[in-house]
C-alpha cells in the first residue's frame, strides 16, 4: 500500500503552459488550423503530459500483464486456461500478433506474469505473480484486497523500471482466458451501466455462451456487491492480477510524466479502476483503437478519450496500443519537424 | 488515349486463389480467427492484389499531384491560388505535414505539376503539366476531353515508373486550391447525390463560403450537363488536372497489380472517375482515413472500401494515404511472421 499510495501523491495534472504553447506551435505550422484533428490532440497532450512542447517519442515499450481467472471454469470463454501458458512462450519466442506489430514500430515488449495459473518457467518473462490465478468470483471475491494491491504495484514497479530506462512511450497490454468477463464486471461495477449492456463476445463465443457469460457476470456482482465508489474494492472482488497491474502502470505512468496507451475493453477497465484511484490520471492515457467490445466506446466516453484506430479489431494483448504508437509518434512529429508559415514565407 | 486504352486493358479480376489460401493462413496463425479485424482483409487483399500471399511491403512511394482550378476565382476557397507554389515549394522543402508523415513511414514523396496555374521552377518537381490551371466551370468546361485523357495519363506514367523502380505500395495525394469544390461536383456527378448533401468546408471555409461553395457547384453542373455514365466526360467538365492523374495512378497501379491507397475526399473522387473508366479498379484500392468531409463517407461506400483511421483530418496531400501506409505494411507482416498454432504445439 505504500508503494500505491506514494504513487497516488505524485499524480499531478497536465502542464497547461504548455498545453497552450503547444497549440499555438501547432497554429504556425503550414496547414490550416487544426486539419490534423486528433493528430494535433494528442501532440497537445503530450506537451500537457510531459511539459516539453517538443516531447520525443522514440524510446517504447509494451508490457503484456499475464493473468489468470477463476471464473473460467464457469465456461465463460472459448479457450481453455493452458492457453496463457501457451501464449506467453508463444510472446517471449516472437511469434505471436503484438510481437510482429511491436518490431514494426520499434517497441519492446515485455511479459509479466502477475497471476498466472500454472508455473510458467520461460525465458524472458518477468516474474511477479501475485497468487495463481483468480478465485471464482462467482463463489468469493477474486481475491483479497492486499492482493489488489500488490497487483497494482506491480504494475507501478514496472512502469518505473522503464522509466528509468528511458522509456518515453508506453502501451499496456494483457493475456488471461476469461479477462473480458472480469473487465465487463469491472466496467458494469464502476459505470452503472448494465450488464446486458457491457458484456461482449470476448475472443470467441456464440449466442449461447453470451447469454452464460452476462448470468455469471450477474451472479458475480450480486454475490460481491463491490463497492461502486472504491476502485480497489472493485478490483479485489470481480477483477483480475493483470487488470491490477494495468491500472497500476497507468497510475506510475502519469506520477512520472510518460504518456501510456489504453488498448481495448480489458485495458479501458484498468483505466476505470486507476481513475477511481485517482482521476488526475486520465490526462495521461492516450487513446489507441475502436474495439468491438459493446463496453469499449462507453469505458472511453467515460475516459474522455476518443479511438484513432478503428480496425473492428478484437485479439487482446494490446494489440491496438502498439499500433496508436505509429500515430503518437506521428503526433511528436508533426509539431516538432512540419515547417512554419513565416519559413516558407506566408 | 493510346496509354489509356491500354492500361484498361490490363486490369483484371483479383486472384481469388490467392485470396482463399491467404485466408487460410490467417486462420493457422496463433490468434482466434478474424480477430485482427480490418488488418486481416487487407493482407487478404494484398494476395488478392500481387498474387502473393506475402507480398512484400517495403518499397512505399506517395505522389503529391498538383494543379490549379479556374472556379478559385468564384471565391470558394478560404485560400488564393498562390498557395499551391508556395505548398510545392514546401513538399520538396520536406517541410509539409505529408513530408513528416512519409519520412516516418518510409516513403519516398514524389511531387508531380500537372495542371498548376503559375511556373514553379522548383529543383525535384516533376514537370508534366497538361495545362496552366483548368477553366472556371461555371463559365465552360474545366478542360477539354483531349487534356482530360492526357492528366490520366500522367498518373499512369508517374505509377509506371514507379513500379518500374520496385515499389510495392503507392499513396495518392494532392495539392490544389479549390480542389474539394471540383471533387464534390464530380462525386454528385457520379454518383447522383444531391449537390447538399456532398459539400463540405474543404480546407477552411465558413457557413456562407459553404453556401457559396454549394452555388458554384450547381451553376457548374447546370451549365456543363457531365454525363454521369462517362469518366472523361465528368473530368473534363467539372473535374481537375490533378484529380485526373490520381484516377490514372490507381488505374495503373491496377493494371501493374499494385496496391495504391486512397486518401479522402479528392482521391476518393478520383477513385470514382476510375471507376467508372473500369470497375475492376476498385480491387486495387486501400481504404485510409475517414475524413471529415461529407461526402467522403459516402464515396467509400460506393468503393466498397471501409476507413481504417479515424483521426478527424482534413488536411489533404494524401496525409490520411501515408498514415495508412503503417497499416498496410501491419497487415503484410502479420500474414507472413506470426507463428502458426501447430508452431506453438496447440
Amino acid at each position: 500500500m505504500k508503494i500505491l499510495k506514494k504513487i497516488l501523491g505524485e499524480i499531478e495534472e497536465l502542464d497547461q503552459v504548455k498545453i497552450k504553447e503547444a497549440k499555438q506551435r501547432l497554429d504556425t505550422l503550414t496547414k490550416p488550423q487544426g486539419r490534423l484533428g486528433k493528430l494535433e490532440k494528442i501532440a497537445t497532450k503530450l506537451a500537457g503530459i510531459t511539459g516539453d512542447v517538443f516531447a520525443p517519442v522514440d524510446c517504447k515499450a509494451h508490457v503484456v500483464m499475464a493473468g489468470d481467472h477463476g471464473v473460467v471454469e464457469e465456461g465463460v470463454s472459448a479457450f481453455a486456461q493452458e492457453v496463457t501458458v501457451a501464449m506467453i512462450h508463444n510472446f517471449l519466442n516472437q511469434g505471436a500478433a503484438i510481437n510482429v506489430l511491436a518490431q514494426q514500430v520499434g517497441a519492446e515488449v515485455i511479459v509479466v506474469d502477475v497471476g498466472v495459473a500454472q508455473e510458467v518457467g520461460a525465458e524472458g518473462l518477468v516474474v511477479k505473480k501475485i497468487k495463481a490465478g483468480t478465485d471464482n468470483f462467482t463463489q468469493k471475491a477474486a481475491m483479497t484486497e492486499a492482493e489488489a494491491i500488490a497487483s497494482i504495484e506491480v504494475g507501478i514497479e514496472v512502469v518505473e523500471e522503464l522509466v528509468d530506462r528511458g522509456v518515453n512511450l508506453i502501451g499496456t497490454g494483457e493475456m488471461g482466458i476469461a479477462n473480458t468477463t472480469s473487465s465487463s464486471a469491472i466496467i458494469a461495477a464502476c459505470t452503472g451501466l448494465s450488464v446486458d449492456d457491457v458484456v461482449g463476445y470476448g475472443s470467441g463465443i456464440d449466442d449461447k455462451g453470451l447469454a452464460r457469460k452476462q448470468e455469471v457476470i450477474k451472479q458475480g456482482l450480486k454475490l460481491n456487491q463491490p463497492d461502486s465508489n472504491n476502485g480497489i474494492d472493485i478490483l479485489a472482488k470481480v477483477g483480475g492480477l493483470e487488470i491490477g497491474a494495468m491500472a497500476g502502470m497507468m497510475l506510475a505512468a502519469a506520477a512520472k510524466k510518460v504518456p501510456v496507451i489504453v488498448d481495448g475493453v480489458i485495458s479501458g477497465a484498468a483505466a476505470l479502476i486507476a481513475k477511481k484511484l485517482e482521476p488526475k490520471v486520465v490526462g495521461y492515457l492516450i487513446p489507441s483503437h475502436k474495439s468491438v467490445e459493446p463496453a469499449h466506446i462507453k469505458t472511453y466516453e467515460i475516459l474522455g478519450l476518443e479511438p484513432m484506430l478503428d480496425l473492428d479489431m478484437r485479439l487482446g494483448e494490446g494489440t491496438g496500443a502498439v499500433l496508436a504508437m505509429n500515430l503518437v509518434e506521428a503526433a511528436s512529429r508533426i509539431i516538432k519537424e512540419m515547417a512554419t508559415f513565416e519559413e516558407i514565407g506566408l
